[in-house]
């Protein structure tokens, strides 16, 4: 999807993901400083909103997926044409590929949150693979463009690696609130340097960007840094504003989720609370 | 060995091999969440299993030397031709060494079940060692050769490089089954992409592929992500199976493994009680 | 800034914060071991050297910046130059990028010093990256430069991203010495890096080096070693100073720190008092 | 000291090293294992073999250096010609600065091992460092030699640069004894590739190897693993000699071990005996 349109869709959802990773490991963070040591179950709330964000993946890789194959200029679900000798669309079924990955990093959320045996970590791995799949595909991706284009996109590699190691390392640190905002950090980081991609190789307005001069190069590798800069400071100010008015509620939020708890059929609940003394 | 067959012949190992350590860690796994804390002796079918695991790759790795020599073009033992001055079937040479440090790998084996005296993990490292050096070899192995005939073997380090790398952290984190399965998934990888190459390099049927075009080394590089993914739903799929069969037949299954202990002779089976009690 | 003067003030900074950290992680080490077990706070006067740390990276970081905007020949805010279609004097405004990533570094560590919200080791995370953003542009900095001036500036990238990595490490293992004190010496080998720098390109008397010439290359690699040895002497000396300092009136130094602690006003000591019985 | 004289005196020290640490560890792994838990004192004799161990590298490294510096064609101290205006024998002047780093290591044993104030690991960091020097200086040194030189001491990096990566490892898992055997194995591994070098590039008799052949270079590729397999498979039964020899006289050890402890004079034994009392 060479266009401005096609870097602006997965860079928001990058953005609306990391942005929601940040609210997640802040609310898991704020229910673990306020537990009794020892009694480190997981909350009903964070099992909703991993639910919602594993059914979410699923159905966007789904859609993604969907969209890739049976665009007017897609490949219809042709992978080889014998008529040609020549492989249909390639980067269509490259794109699908990384979908793929992620739909499946949804569907190990969703397992891993349903079920007890499913060891703990199993959808940290996922995603770091996803990443690392996507970073991979981007690295061949890249070769023989030209030199603007190519390195705007390998900058791209440095979030998306950084990513996946920040991921991985989550699988054997469980808990660690900081490891867990960096990784939510690359990924807004990745979604707003997909929108800068766009905003270069295919400009909105104003003239095309010359993809040879050295100093654009320069200039883009300085701008990637306040990106940098800037997810910082939106995970540092996302994560204030959510401690601080989960804070302020903090008895009413416990009405609020006794509340929730109620709301659930009877057997539900009652289910929930059975687990919970089990677990004890 | 260039042809289809060579290929195929490792590739099957390594299938097998990687479904053999997915069942293996599963056992392991439901063996460990269900004993007392406290009581992490290693059970007497886990040995047994590696055991056998240690002895087929001491034969196989001996078999496989045997014939990369002793084929009818083999270097028959003969490293240095003096009368032509040239090294003699270097190619057969280099598998006989991967063959050597995956039997090394399989002593080590044996030997860390069979003596308390070994220190946990030697086993690992020497498995480690032995991708390590297998990955070493491929990766001098692949130089000047046509563009998809390089990029195909390099992809396969990834996996290779991968599997040693991740055997490398189960020196240190043991019984981790997050980590002891995605060893176990990039064996499977390894194996399918072997097979992946002799069917693009020595193609059964059909014409054969352009080697130099670039549309194929993007094609193939997508591909590997699917071996990745088929992979993965293999390893999850064959440990579901054994988790739910092991504890379908929970209550027999110890009912089984008592029985198994009885038909041993009646002084090893005291011996190995004897060394449960020790360890207690 | 190419010349002398622009390499001799950051590499003094550098040098100076070297010794800093090595004094600041030295006193705490000595506090931490004569310490009861089970009490470890962290004692009043290490929050004030930190506050003062992290208020100088504050104010240096945006002097540096303003020097960077408003000298002479700099950009004077000004980035795209329309009438030109080009990019005005990008080299201030990488530096000014670097020394942003420093002064959010100093942001993070009188936010984290001060309050007890803040994760521990978000501090160590903000000065990794910013040593990680000052070698990623350096990196592409050193592009097509006469071979000794990208060979100097590369050995810099040694120091630059091995301290990144070590800072990296101090947010997972906190309170280890070694490694405290390994951060510290890179800090000092960039430091007095950026010192050779400057007399190897822009010396201040004498014939100027010949960038081309390759025993150059040799002799500067050697260098840096030596550097690094020089390094680990002074951190090595001055850590042996400040420990028998510390330890010859260690007496003393307690009585000190209680007449500091009661020349503080009233209510704030009984405050710190107060959070440090909260603590234990 | 480009000669086969040259390469066999490191050579012999790494491999002289290599078996030296693979007995001190085994030594102190049996001791471990046979001490009461929590008692982890480290035993007088193993004190004793850090100190020859620390005063033979400061020895050693000490006379490399005048050797390095006054035999017949060294530089005699003198590091630049004003007349030439060239640097005076560089390659001299590098193995110094590698020595240099040995010494660093040994003073860094010396004092880790007398005094209790040093941080446990110091030593380790100091080894680490002196490789990674060691491998740092080989990188450049290497530069536009011909093929088959260029590529078998690329080869020797990858021993170098594993044990630095191991030795930095053992900094923060101590008393690891696998970490702790593979850092002696890749010591070995060094040595006697260090010979192999010498026997390649300066054959003792028969014809030249020829520098340009690529067979050569996949020769040299597999005789590195070869190597390596030699190198475990010393580590292992030394190892098991050590062992068992000690576990044989294993009463008698603690005998004559009682014996070593009272030839000591009085003084010094009570010293000692004090210390232990004050650790326990």
């Amino acid at each position: 999807m060479a266009n401005f349109g096609g870097h602006a869709i997965p860079g928001s959802f990058f953005l609306f993901y990391g942005f929601w990773l940040t609210v997640k490991h802040i609310l898991h963070h704020y229910w673990r400083t306020n537990q009794p040591k020892g009694r480190q179950v997981k909350p009903p709330f964070l099992k909703k909103m991993e639910y919602f964000e594993g059914g979410l993946q699923i159905f966007a890789s789904f859609v993604g997926m969907m969209v890739e194959q049976f665009v007017v200029d897609g490949p219809h679900a042709h992978l080889y044409d014998a008529s040609t000798q020549s492989w249909v669309k390639l980067m269509n079924w490259q794109h699908c590929t990384m979908y793929l990955f992620f739909g499946i990093s949804g569907i190990a959320l969703v397992i891993s949150t349903s079920s007890k045996l499913v060891p703990v970590g199993v959808d940290r791995l996922a995603l770091s693979l996803a990443l690392f799949v996507e970073g991979f595909l981007f690295y061949y991706h890249v070769h023989s463009r030209p030199p603007l284009d190519a390195h705007i996109h390998s900058l791209l590699l440095v979030a998306v690696f950084g990513g996946s190691a920040s991921t991985m390392l989550e699988v054997f640190m469980r808990d660690n609130i900081i490891l867990e905002l960096l990784g939510a950090c690359l990924f807004i980081l990745q979604g707003s340097w997909f929108y800068q991609i766009g905003f270069v190789l295919y400009p909105l307005r104003g003239p095309q960007w010359d993809l040879e001069q050295h100093a654009n190069i320069m200039f883009v590798t300085m701008c990637f840094c306040w990106h940098l800069a800037v997810a910082l400071l939106l995970v540092a100010s996302t994560s204030c504003v959510v401690w601080f008015t989960v804070n302020r509620f903090g008895k009413k939020g416990r009405d609020i989720e006794i509340g929730m708890r109620k709301t659930l059929s009877e057997s539900n609940s009652q289910k929930a609370l059975l687990e919970e003394s089990e677990e004890e």
